[in-house]
């Protein structure tokens, strides 16, 4: 019964796969360039090694206490779910790697060229999110017919994704921010110079946070929203198998329809890159409301919905996922207003840009909460309960196609990375310029994405967490004037702001090393600053490397431990709050950061664009400012925040029969 | 029977005027400084008289609609509690522009003399806050006996407080901004020199913002917690007259331990400042804890609580306010790793100094919230829900001797400011400057004590909400899994945000009008910069004046209209969301701010100090950024929270009989 999206699911890693072959099939340059590919390959290589060595060790610690706890099941399903989310990052990594030069390359050939090679690169991401997710999903409860274990399964790929989130965000940080202090503020050199010592460092940070963490991180939210509206439907109609299954069945016809959409992403006569990307996705998405209504019209009867009450649902999903994209992109794009005041602030100084920047970060959390509240109730009048798991199951079944235009940002940031140090012609950075300048936007607008589907899949989550409390029959209040669960609520609200602190002290701490280090190196290495002598970018590489894995543990532990804490100390209606605590300040924080960190970053882009005096000038010098504060925000702390509510609500899932 | 609470409240007044007439007795200083002085405090007088303009006009607005929805009484409520607000402010500010010059002139006869003075000063607006509050609730309730209305009085309170909360500090915050840019970066001449056009704009805000906003806003918050704890017992205990007049008697006897323990104030050998300060707070806090022992045992067998029962929520009152202070104390002195680790990231820039900072910030939530939480839980197991009122009530009971030691702050600021433009010796810039660091510190830890009362409040308030709720006999479900609620939630947690996202920009716009008047007349008026031309002080007074009216009422709707729209739309489950979700982002909010900012501006002063290259190196430059970045933090945008979340919780108090 569940061939179709075990079929599908096959068939996206299939397509993946002829992707990367067409993608080798291309040209990899020069000789030059290829060194260079290779220098920022096996940065990678190295730095992923050892971050999975480290949160191997913790996963193998885990699986050892989930099988003497709950048995050899639930330890499996935690690895399977910690082994694919590593395995989606690593794939989607080295691909990027492959992609970079070959993108560089086509560069040569135009913007066309470049825009679909480095597509193909980011499609092979997106798919492989959605195909080894849906794989390993359907394919583990085939296999065991447990949904208790489904959740181990959860719980494996979101700590897996919590660590690549923060190890990746703190290590792409710390090199970038690094290598802009000493390079762009005190050498005065350009962005991605052989002669930083850091630069290296920094190409490598795109691939291990943007694109290995940012995989795990969407593989991580598209298996644990499946996981708990799987529950949560077995929960509200117990005997229903249709109600388990119709998450698989909805995730499946998206991955068609997203496949199909993302032959809709070529460029027009305008050359409007952004248009072409959006093609991708709306196609998609209008596919998928189709695909939708067929199977909600077999699935509906079965539950004793109406088909208009189980498909208003879908449609809510995909409402926030397009409503997401257009409030981020306004937020976030140089053509509207939040961008250009911060812009106009920066002339009034590197205090006045930064007071504008905050403020543009906190309002631009006004829009997605409506949206998502909007969603939340329209699927609730719909559906009850699972109608909201419904929904956040069509927001996260675009992950293939939203994966692919985020992912092919790093793709291009690098490759024009590779033009600069290469020393290729003026045509090809400006090509890739292009395509990178778009790649920010369509990160923001991912990562916007990214936070409201993990803030709908961390209250399914939520709502599994009671509905199997009282399943257990315990007579549990969670009602809000309970001290204990107003209690909770406040502890559950510091945990986004406490990890968020730790993340943004990580990337502080490793990029003064890397600063240090830099500066050590244009001191004493003769010849640097005139281009005669070469730097030694390995030694950056292997601090930020060291300093990343370092950093990353104390945080991380923080949304494991949490739980089990205030669980067993002061109870289930706490740990309740907690729960949600965590859920309503982890939205705002990270939808603060994620765009007011863009909107910095494009502020600058503004100026560089030749605005308020253009580059070299006081604003623009400001705006510099403003993109640092704004890179471990949006890149680090931010979207790290996602995976920390979910590992939350997943382990409070685990361990809510010890709770009783 | 209320003979007590109203003779404390008079005599607290009468030893207000006694201090008043001591002050007056001191010398002024020279004609020189009285010129300076009377600038000061014409700009200050002629800014509040436009504030209560525009906040009258809005207030008698709402009184004409609560007389004619909820009866005269109500409305008169209203009235009585927005005038007392309002006198709180205006006469607290008067004080302090009359000591300030005073101050200055008693500096020359060494620190203990100008502690002493300006101490007095800071006392005359901590006894007006409590006597005021206690005066009006205690005499309301005694003539009109219902509590109903006692809420309108607290809406009033709250509603002025907002508006002068914001309009304070916006003007505050606008002139100092805009003074530093030009003067202090662009012109790098010294603050407060007489030669910068927006330096009397500057020393107005001290006393419109630290002063009388700081003032209203702390007497809000003690009438709303005398009011929401009265009306929680009615609630709790029917027919009991003590569970509603015991609030009164703890503030009263709080007020005369206050009293007493303010002469506890005096430098010892060490000349410790802040020692001298902190003899007063925890001699009062003592003092009062004794006072309520006597209290308690009269009150708790008619509640039938054993002594203990109702005795421990008290002293949870005091260990919070006092938990509040020490660590507040620990996250913005310059003797502690948080504000160093700021000063010694802005070696590596401005962009570090930020970022550090924000995570200093963030952190500085996580002990106040788990201090809240415990007070929270002992007090409830103790005494139930009345037990949190009464932690509450025991909290801000403490508040005249804490608004003495804050409001000596602004005291000293403008002493500086005096004994700088009147060019008085070296020596008395000393005195004051040593009084104005303490004042930084005591500052930040009011606004952590206010923000955690306030939150204690907030929360008493919402139980009022929904305990009245259920005596409507409204079947309404507060569990944390009903969607409505969520997004009740959701919605709450966006408004703090959203708020302190206006706050921040109305900052920025009315410092950008200040800096470009600056710059024209140091453009203009020959021989400025020389010191043989005079500047026009007026019209930086004007500008700042105009901005700070007009930016203030957008983000000061936000708490009225919101909860009646969420209400009136969503209902009595979502708005209840609603309450919560405002107090739980907004305590994190404010804090992060108030603290955040006040490490930045520690972390500048570190350096001032000569630490790490000291006044004028690339890392003190990098430092005034993030001083000037914590401005509207931790005086616009975060206080202003506090009284903002009452507000959202006293309205939807006023409306809920409608939303059955």
């Amino acid at each position: 019964m569940l061939y179709l999206p075990l079929l599908v699911a096959l068939f996206a890693l299939v397509f993946a796969a002829f992707l990367i072959q067409k993608i080798q099939r291309s040209s990899p340059g020069s000789g030059k360039m290829i060194a260079i590919a290779n220098f920022i390959k096996e940065g990678a290589i190295s730095y992923l090694k050892r971050q999975f060595k480290t949160a191997g060790l913790v996963a193998i610690f885990l699986f050892l206490i989930l099988w003497l706890l709950l048995g050899i099941k639930t330890g499996l399903g935690f690895l399977v779910g910690a082994f694919f989310s590593g395995l989606t990052g690593f794939i989607g990594m080295m691909i990027s790697t492959k992609t970079n030069v070959r993108v560089a390359e086509a560069a040569k050939n135009g913007l066309g060229a470049a825009l679909k090679l480095s597509f193909q690169g980011g499609s092979v991401t997106g798919f492989l999110v959605v195909g080894l997710g849906l794989l390993a999903v359907t394919g583990f409860y085939l296999i065991t017919g447990d949904l208790k274990s489904l959740i181990a399964l959860g719980f494996g790929a979101s700590l897996i994704s919590v660590f690549a989130r923060l190890g990746g965000g703190i290590y792409t940080k710390a090199a970038d921010v690094g290598a802009d202090l000493v390079g762009k503020i005190e050498k005065g050199i350009p962005e991605d110079d052989p002669r930083n010592p850091a630069v290296i460092a920094d190409l490598v940070g795109d691939n291990v946070g943007d694109c290995a963490g940012m995989a795990a991180d969407l593989f991580e939210t598209y298996v644990v929203t499946l996981v708990a509206s799987m529950i949560l439907g077995s929960l509200i109609f117990p005997g229903q198998l249709i109600a388990i299954t119709l998450p698989l069945y909805l995730g499946a016809v998206a991955i068609l329809a997203s496949i199909l959409g993302s032959f809709f992403v070529k460029l027009g006569k305008k050359a409007n890159i952004m248009g072409a990307l959006y093609k991708g996705v709306f196609g998609s998405a209008i596919l998928a409301g189709l695909g939708f209504l067929w199977i909600i019209k077999n699935a509906a009867p079965a539950l004793n919905f109406s088909f208009l009450q189980l498909y208003a649902p879908t449609l809510m999903g995909l409402f926030v996922a397009g409503g997401m994209f257009l409030i981020t992109d306004y937020y976030t794009s140089k053509k509207y207003k939040p961008v250009q005041s911060i812009a106009n602030a920066s002339q009034t100084g590197h205090a006045t840009n930064i007071i504008t920047g905050l403020a543009v970060g906190m309002r631009s959390t006004a829009w997605p909460i409506l949206v998502i509240a909007l969603g939340i109730l329209v699927s609730f009048w719909s559906a009850g309960l699972y109608g909201i798991a419904i929904a956040a199951m069509s927001m996260l079944s675009l992950a293939g196609i939203i994966v692919a235009i985020d992912s092919y940002g790093p793709i291009t940031d690098n490759a024009g990375g590779i033009a600069e140090m290469s020393g290729m012609e003026e045509g090809v950075r400006k090509v890739t310029d292009a395509l990178d300048s778009v790649g920010n936007t369509t990160k923001a607008v991912t990562k916007g994405y990214a936070i409201a589907s993990a803030g709908l899949a961390a209250l399914v989550l939520f709502t599994s967490y009671t509905q199997e409390l009282s399943a257990l029959g315990a007579g549990l209040s969670f009602r809000l004037d309970n001290p204990k669960l107003l209690v909770g609520l406040l502890i559950g609200g510091l945990l986004p702001y406490l990890f968020a602190s730790y993340a943004m002290s990580a990337v502080g701490k490793a990029a003064a090393a890397v600063v240090d280090e830099v500066r050590c190196q244009f001191r004493e290495i003769k010849g640097l600053m005139e281009g005669t002598a070469k730097p030694e970018y390995g030694k950056c590489v292997d601090i930020v490397t060291k300093s990343a894995i370092k950093e990353m543990i104390l945080p991380a532990i923080i949304p494991v431990a949490a739980p089990i804490l205030v669980g067993f100390v002061l109870g289930a209606e706490a740990l309740g709050g907690l729960l949600i605590g965590s859920i309503v300040t982890g939205i705002f924080v990270a939808i603060s950061m994620t765009s007011g960190g863009a909107a910095w970053d494009n502020a600058k882009k503004y100026i560089e664009d030749g605005n308020l005096g253009g580059k070299g000038s006081p604003a623009h010098q400001a705006a510099v400012t403003g993109d640092t504060v704004g890179d471990p925000y949006k890149d680090t702390a931010g979207p790290a925040i996602n995976p920390m509510i979910k590992v939350l609500n997943i382990v409070a899932l685990l361990i809510v029969a010890f709770l009783v």
